[in-house]
């Protein structure tokens, strides 16, 4: 057990010794083993935007198989995924790299405005595949945000008590943004401090623009001088947003990237004190030599064996 | 036990033994069993569609029993019905065929662009049934589909523990789609993709037409050149989305059509690697004989006694 | 025990012993313990207007610690937050200071003129944590209003039948009233008032202006020439709608005020019979010893040791 | 918060902020607040021997509020008792000074050989009445142990979980031992082993005698020198069982005795390294001044003021 | 995963692959990872024996933390424990070995010729520590054997259904037997095979003598010409009683034991394909160096690297 680790257990003390002997798993797993920094690899694309637009680009990841073994062969932290996907691999793969179940997932069968979130798995669930935790999106934003939190926070206490970790996608999305407000550095950085109020032990949050959406957080953005010129500068100030600094967030990009893209934003979320990446379509789309490759480049810049 | 079934059980590594026992008594069951092929007889259609517009093309359909004969008669893998129907007959044929009681049903009492289902049968009805499992529809593209895909799951979980097989109905409709998209190649590879996804055993969806109605979808199928021109080459499709042909899918034609385009699109399911047929209206609509043959044409095609 | 607090729990003669254990052990704690007068720190302000906006003014505060840290040096009763913020700190500031645990939470993240709060802890979460209470917000004024008196009564419920005590943020708002008349002084005291009857042991509201918002009310008052030309003749007027004083209603001012604006409220609070103070903003928002010192003199205040 | 209340707290990283609340509301209580020594009053005796035998000798002490008034006066850290004398004060008395709930007594219509304990509270009691925590009696040596061991770790499993402390009277007693063996030094340490096995949070044995019961035990203790010559080694060596001084031990002494012999005894546990004691028929059987002196001069004792 | 993990996993089909996955994890970790042997420390001496007897001859070990060290320093697979031992330190050690809680223990205090065990943890206990696996004691040969093996099938039930993994330590014992009886080579594979039958993923049993106890069994024996002579044959043939070796069966020696009759008896367990040892009394008794040399020896002989 490095100190790192050892120190961010000790900002979880109303969790119980199960839940930090599951987070001591997720990190003191792959090849980021007991650095503090985390890779996850999270396959839901399917779910959310359909099979053929998340597999087709490279056809063997059609297999439920596929995900477990490219997670495990790059040396990723973890695997999340939807109950259907857990399933297929659950069994062969049993011990060989942490799960995360996604209990809750959204299909593109409708033009919300206002999305909403399908309850797809239980904690029970969780427990029987032998995950080290759950799931959830929320999307603040949304009109039925706020009915989101109260299930999200329901199933997390009984996450909680079963000795599991509590992983939360904040994704602001719907009505009450501007499609540029989605990412936006105060809304990011909200969405952030909403996941660790909820009582997230891992966040992951979208890499931020610079713009600022809401009027009253320009005054104070503007006022207080809050740096947020660089995305480094952005990735600090989400950062301070989660319990500054003291809950694990990690941070994705947008969709298929350019591979120096995406190895500068991994340099970023270092420099700005983030914990790590969660790499779904710019690794799974990827031929499979290319995502090892890919990932073992993010994984060395973690680790501090590359620039 | 032949090898092909105990490959296909060998994909449920997460169910527990007694839903491994009921799949394999679906799949070793009828004039298919063992070879991994399903023809199984469905009849919600009175409750569906009503029982007039259902039965009187062939009165005799009114019984109930006449469903479990022609089921045993014709050598089908199984028989699924609401629970009245399996009511009706389940002590007279206890242990003639496997039963999957539909847990959920729709009728047509009103027009909805957003349609949902009943619940209308419980996991504990299945076992005093003596079912193998237990079926749902889900209306991708209905608004209220998200909650459906909840409710569903939820049934699932309890039908797993207690040994029961998973069947989903994923049968796009409602406002998030177009009426040519309800059979889109995409929607129905989408479709089949959330049923794995919820953790069904086997999904049931529609033969697909070759319309893309996703505009996001149409450009990776597209640049990926999915072939999707021939039938056949369409189911191959939807079995990739379905975990690369690790669940079990099988498929339905439209309403009543002439014997030889059944068989045809019989041939396209067998091509594409599909694994059967669910074949309702053009079996019981028909009379006796002659469903019965059409039946044992289709199981012969699958068994490669025919072409 | 002083026999100041003891004539306040001689008021909640329906709660049990467990109830006024913990009512005592927040009138008994700080430097205004045993006076009957309370100053609370709320901060769930991160949740309420985001991060940035909140604790930009004072870097410090995005710690979760700091909050803690803040309550205790000042010598405050309490300190309320919602879940996240709790749990960040349970376990180092073990019984260091009575926590009051907000179950309900809302975010700006929509421009609602119906305001409605998603639930975002349980009673459960209250004991594991050690609160000696739960607290709500209510918006009298929202169409939601209604269901959201029902959800916080059962809440309160529960949380009375395991001994904890329950403290109602009043706060008008929504479609029901003009901006001005959510702080009208018939609103005010009609929003203590319903807090009172949903069973709240603690009631929050704004501190009042000389506005009458409803037709009907500013026909009484000024026929029965009801006092309201000063502030505090209306914190009076609060209190006689809050069971004729035998309720505890504490105030909280406006948004970031002048430390001299503060204490003239304070004083206003104490001449018109007020409980005391809820003080987040103007205390997280100065730096530490500036909120130590305008917390402290407010306390003498209402210790009588300044004017 | 004191720096030894702290290190106590330290050892119970199994037990949720809750519990560690509740138990630093016992250490920071009354006259030894903050030392992590401990003088509590029990007061089950009217239950367990009968109240003419228990109260007669000082008849004030018939009243229940009277054992209140007396761990309130003479600075305790607590006060324990059976259901009906802590209801008969718990409203009265609410917040004056930590209470715990015996959740299991027995009486003295019988002689059995075996004894065991009827339940005669809930941890539901425990917290309507404003607890800080359950205690039970475990009878190790009776036929009936091994019951009561599972009876009392699963009311402890709940009353963890609602945040409350567990104290457990070890009290060796029945055929499996002799009437010396009762309080024999190694019966009294393997006593006080079994109740943090059990999970106890504090642990109440009797003042061990220099017998060794237990023959396996006496040539252990004897081939590995343990030192069992004076009270104070046996206090130390009591403490060595209860997880080498990790779980808090208090001791009580025998029936009525002399004041000096009393507070000898005071001295050999603060030497040996004891936590305190738990002083019941000695206090108050004795008129009230005496008694209030009595335990004065034992907090004196722990506290350094008095050899 | 190496392919004896993957082989000893694939005999656990009818459990959940969460239970698989915490199997994994304890044949994964420590010296012995992935060679499919197992050291465990086990520590409930303190419990079963009294603290004294247990812990004198090294009073380091009175610590709960030094079971700990001791299993991390010394590589073990796992530490397995009573309830407060493991509460003692599972915060502190979390994630850092595998955890195994003992549901159901005993003590000294009693000269039962029938001993039965007390239930003092349960499978929520287990979940919230963050164990791998829960464990239990059975006696055949008492007369409450049948009451023992319905409580510990009930708990295990429970246990599966969580993903966790059931030890079952063997004990024959009781008026059922002789005392040579205890460690017969007819009683020890009778008791492992009702362990294995009860559902035990892992069992504990005695080193066998050459005696037969029963009759019965003794004229089989002889007829079949069971061989039994050497110790390793012991061992092989209780190996075929836990299921032809589908179960994995660990050894302990009996007290306190010279280092070289230790390290042959392991040899003999390697050499009768034993899965490992379990290794209490002749640890924690030693001092810390002599434990870490003896059991890192015992694992060197199972790792092929000392003869």
């Amino acid at each position: 057990m490095t100190e790192r680790v050892r120190e961010i257990l000790s900002w979880y003390g109303s969790d119980n010794p199960g839940t930090l002997t599951n987070l001591s798993r997720l990190l003191n797993h792959g090849r980021l083993a007991g650095t503090g920094k985390l890779v996850i690899l999270p396959v839901d694309q399917g779910f959310e935007h359909g099979p053929g637009r998340s597999f087709a680009p490279n056809p063997p990841a059609y297999d439920p198989r596929y995900h477990f073994e490219l997670g495990i062969e790059a040396g990723c932290n973890g695997y999340a995924a939807p109950l259907g996907f857990l399933e297929a691999g659950a069994r062969e793969f049993a011990g060989e790299i942490p799960l995360i179940l996604k209990l809750n997932n959204h299909d593109l069968f409708g033009e919300e405005k206002d999305p909403d979130q399908a309850t797809t798995g239980s904690v029970k669930d969780a427990l029987r595949l032998g995950c080290v935790g759950v799931g959830f999106t929320i999307y603040p934003g949304s009109a039925h945000r706020l009915e989101m939190y109260g299930r999200v926070r329901a199933l997390a206490e009984q996450a909680k008590r079963q000795g599991l970790i509590v992983v939360i996608w904040s994704y602001p999305r719907g009505s009450g943004l501007s499609k540029q407000g989605e990412t936006a550095i105060d809304v990011t950085g909200y969405a952030a401090h909403i996941a660790a109020q909820l009582g997230a032990h891992v966040i992951k949050v979208k890499l931020p623009s610079a713009h600022i959406e809401q009027e009253a957080a320009r005054k104070v953005y503007e006022k207080e001088k809050v740096p947020v010129g660089s995305l480094a500068e952005r990735v600090r100030h989400v950062m301070q947003c989660a319990f500054d600094r003291r809950r694990i967030v990690i941070f994705s990009g947008g969709p298929a990237e350019a591979e120096e893209t995406i190895l500068s934003e991994v340099r970023a979320i270092r420099d700005g004190g983030g914990f790590g990446s969660i790499i779904g379509r710019n690794s799974f789309q990827r031929k499979r030599a290319d995502a090892v490759r890919l990932l073992g480049q993010a994984i060395a810049i973690y680790r501090g064996e590359m620039k």
